[in-house]
């Protein structure tokens, strides 16, 4: 992965990327590749999904502490196929279909060593500046971040092992299994994929909770037990909590907040069971006001959540297996030109029913 | 455990008990024990502590959701003598000092049988309305919650193996080991159990914070590696967080907020390391306003602690071996008078010097 | 529940039990119930069925350090129909379809409070000496060990939770889940439920070893991903290990041995992964020959499994679902008369194609 | 790290290394170090320990699967001072004082990313063929795996931080805490290790048993809470189990088995309480003979034991703070000189009354 701004732009004129140069500035340009190490793979780009974050980055050049101070390639969610390999390399061969996890921890600190690698300081993760990201025709990436797809998994399926990522994570963490009622508030892609994933992990009731029914009315097609739209008012938090409870019908386990904003969490610490847990999984507000003391003093546990770890194998196989179809949730295709990635943009940050954007390259 | 206001009080003529019978009305009475049953002891009450929440109660007739509706025996740090035993029991005798766990839990709830019976939606709990608390000359309790105490340990700490007990609760949820750094928000009677407890549990590094410069001096005489004096101005949080790690010179681990207020918590989210864990201790606020995202998104949890589980033969053992010393809290004792009722109430309301008040009987 | 031999037998007209006598001998006879206690239920018992254990009291008259003193009741996999129901219980009323988990532990020891009260070394066990089982038309027994069927489970699959609920306490044990490959060496009623229930915790492959190809067939037809048949030579450990890797075609996370003799052990712990878990269930040879060494090299963990805690509400939900169906492990059904009690029992003992025997009251 | 047999021997005149180069052929030679990357330190050797394997293989040049097949550098327990650094180390400069922690695992495989490091298949590790070790007067080795010396630490107590380890981590997974009886069979290097660490992670009794009374009488002065001399005789173990239960005087919660012989595995699984742990960490037999069932039905786990990871940090705080002395556990003191190595090896093998033999180079 090659740092933002340094890379020279002049030679490479096979390989284009698409640049956020500025606001709302996105360019397809030339994007020259770092060199092939040992243990690198050069994967020919073929499906790159849009997040949320990436639109955030263009409308915003920032996201928390990230600022976009040089000109980046944009892109996380991605798969191809394998087209060089390092010398080092013994378990893939040109032609594979990947999927690629994004971020290259640097397996020195004490969190990379003992098995959080998520939270390591010094992440290199694909369009989080300074770093860039993988909407290009070519990226250059270590082979033990890229995992073979089976024939039967699509390329835009591996792709979507990013966002799925993310919930397997989170139902890993919220330790979801047969025994566990599942809350979901929000129904957005992060929503919809934890609803998937809890499925996955055996939850035997989930409950989709969202301000939009539209967004509910996918929920539903995907498998949720029950919906639940709510308000925007702290004040409606009560009867929402007892419109949740009843339609769940049993106790709430576990509660994953794909949202993060007051509202939502409030929401959730306060229907979760005694000894329950409540994931933070969305970043919405920074600061929250809350009812912390009397969640706590039911030992309902808050479980930060933050992207994944050792999540694509599984992913993987859960797709291949059948027991996830994330297909649905793919809502619009563009191909890779330079208006295209304009529209692809607008359509992504224009809410309405897009879920999922995908670019074919 | 006899229920609150249910009593007959016209019998028993020598067992006097410490009933509230309105707003700071606290009067010794006679109390009639219910019958002993067969898995049953009856103990005469020899030392009684008083908690911040007796005093809460006997000035607000209330705590959280529990009301004071019927006058009710107050008191449930204790430690006594067997003075009677039940048919079936075995494993104590008339003459044994004991320390007494104040929670009578129903054994037959989910949580009661996974182990959690801390979260027992039916514990009877000594001086919890409606139950009957144990400030009495003597009281009915199962055997198996009363703890025989060894030679060297005396009934007044036996008493404190209650305030105690949440410290090594709190320990035992945080993790708490040889390689745990540990930040301790408050220095009043739990912050300082704490300290103790996490001292014992192996941390090698703990700091107390408070707003009170007397009970911090207090903190480093029990021990605390280092102390920050901190304001009440949530303004102040970024510089006393650098003042923190400073004092602190390693990251924090697992920080305990023994206070409960939005300053606190604040302070602990932002103050522990990525994928450490702030315990919920003191229920200070119900309601808080905390940068909770940010500190989710560095996966640290936020765990909560309420009362304790199967402490009481790990804290007599700790305070056997002298591994901890908590006799240094008790600042102030008082006999089981009317007058000295009032004064020890007062004395222990009054904030002051005053750490622990206890009753000799 | 009462204890064997004791109770009075003149009396008792109308409640008839199948009593173990004597060396194979085996009569129906008066039973007299215990009194209701207020926390107690009768129920009119309606499916029973035999378990290895009950047919081996009943031709030895000892099972590990328990032994058949005097007259017992036999059987413990059973449910029933509520009759009568004490004064304290809210949850149950008669005419309730429920599954009884059989045991009866004391909530007074350190491993009920901790929470596995399965290990409770005064546990009341139907059947297991000195205490009377449940093969009896009524029964007497508390009311928070009845757990109500909903609808579409038929009692017989209710009496199933009892040997179900086995493969689920070994299946949390070994911390199955969507990514953990399974393998389970027997091929026995509990070889069988171990399959279901690993499946119903989402595994993506389970590999089932028997030497009887017949049970191998059935574990096929309940779902096993693949079967090996193997031979009782310890000689042949080397090459079944590397059919089992070949038919497994993944890494074996977690194995479970449902036999519990030298050979199966042996094979279980040299197949399974580094850093996985053998669970040891079944209890045949009481003193192995194994290479546990090299296991503890690769720290692959033995996790002993004894019977289950708390599983009778997931093995009901399981059921409900469709998760799980126990329906087809139920080859032959019996009344009960002294005639069909002897068949049953010659059945049960007589292998051949037996699975499950049941008993309809 | 460089692979055993192939360094150029002829040119490095100033590294001397001792090579073993067949069976108790041990010979100081010079030994050419791989270039310094950049992440890499160049460490002057200055203390160095002998294991029970150096010694092993120099013996038997094979030791379980791994067989001497080429002249290699011997030595893994070892402390030195930094002489050069690599052009990206940021936190050691020359003159550092660093503890060397031995094997370098891949960080590519399953195992690495989950951090279980130390179950690496890939790992290599100082003096395992086919890779070098450490009784070197320099070598280079990764600086994440060299950690810096507190002052008040020696260089040979910072080499005693390999046995240490194995230690700690041992302790770790058997999750010792202030609540944790702890039974240590044996009292050779490891048995006593385990004693001073678990001790440190505050089990309150720790009682030692071994066949040797000079080395229990070690224990003892290192703080063993009891001692129990044993025979090698499998049929007094139902007698010794009565004496271990005695000396302790309370439940073993967690036995820690130092030898991996059949009979002191089958001593700690009778003796370990329901519920409970035995660690196997001693590698003795390859093959055991064990009572494993009567234990699983009691649900006593046995845990695998390998290396460690992660515990450098906090054996050195350990040792700064005193809350462990190592000292006196190294009995013998040698030179770096052909003579002296030879008598080293020979002492270290001889048995008597050597602890640990340590070089100063």
């Amino acid at each position: 992965m090659s740092k933002g701004g340094k890379s020279d732009q002049e030679e490479g004129e096979e390989n284009m990327a698409a640049w956020l140069l500025g606001l709302n500035t996105l360019k397809i340009q030339p994007f020259k590749l770092p060199p092939l190490g040992p243990h690198d793979v050069r994967v020919g780009m073929k499906a790159v999904g849009i997040c949320g974050s990436d639109v955030h980055f263009s409308k915003a050049l920032r996201l928390a502490d990230y600022v976009v101070k040089e000109p980046m390639v944009i892109g996380h969610e991605c798969a191809g196929i394998i087209e060089e390999t390092g010398s080092e390399v013994k378990d893939l061969v040109p032609g594979d279909r990947v999927a690629l996890e994004p971020g290259i921890s640097c397996w020195r600190c004490d969190l990379c060593k003992e098995g959080r690698y998520n939270l390591c300081p010094d992440m290199k993760f694909f369009g989080l500046p300074p770093f860039h990201g993988s909407l290009a025709r070519q990226i250059v990436h270590p082979a033990y971040l890229c995992f073979k797809l089976p024939d039967n998994v699509s390329l835009e399926e591996g792709a979507l092992c990013e966002p799925l990522s993310v919930a397997v994570h989170a139902c890993r963490r919220g330790n979801i299994s047969p025994e566990t009622n599942v809350l979901v508030m929000g129904a957005g892609p992060i929503g919809l994929v934890t609803l998937l994933a809890a499925r996955a992990f055996g939850a035997p009731r989930i409950v989709n909770v969202d301000v939009d029914g539209n967004r509910l009315s996918v929920a539903k097609e995907l498998g949720a037990d029950g919906v639940v739209q709510v308000s925007t008012n702290m004040q409606d938090i009560p009867k929402e909590v007892e419109t949740i409870c009843n339609v769940m019908g049993a106790k709430v386990d576990v509660s994953f907040d794909c949202a993060g904003l007051s509202k939502t969490m409030s929401t959730a610490l306060s229907v979760t069971r005694a000894g329950g847990k409540v994931c933070l999984v969305g970043l919405g507000h920074n600061e929250m006001t809350v009812p912390l003391t009397p969640a706590a003093a039911r030992e309902v546990d808050v479980i930060g959540v933050f992207r994944y770890k050792n999540t694509w194998p599984l992913c993987i196989e859960l797709l291949r297996s059948g027991k996830i179809d994330v297909k649905p949730l793919i809502t619009h295709r563009f191909g890779f030109s330079q208006k295209e990635i304009e529209e692809a943009f607008e359509t992504s940050a224009g809410g309405g029913n897009a879920i999922k954007v995908m670019f074919n390259l």
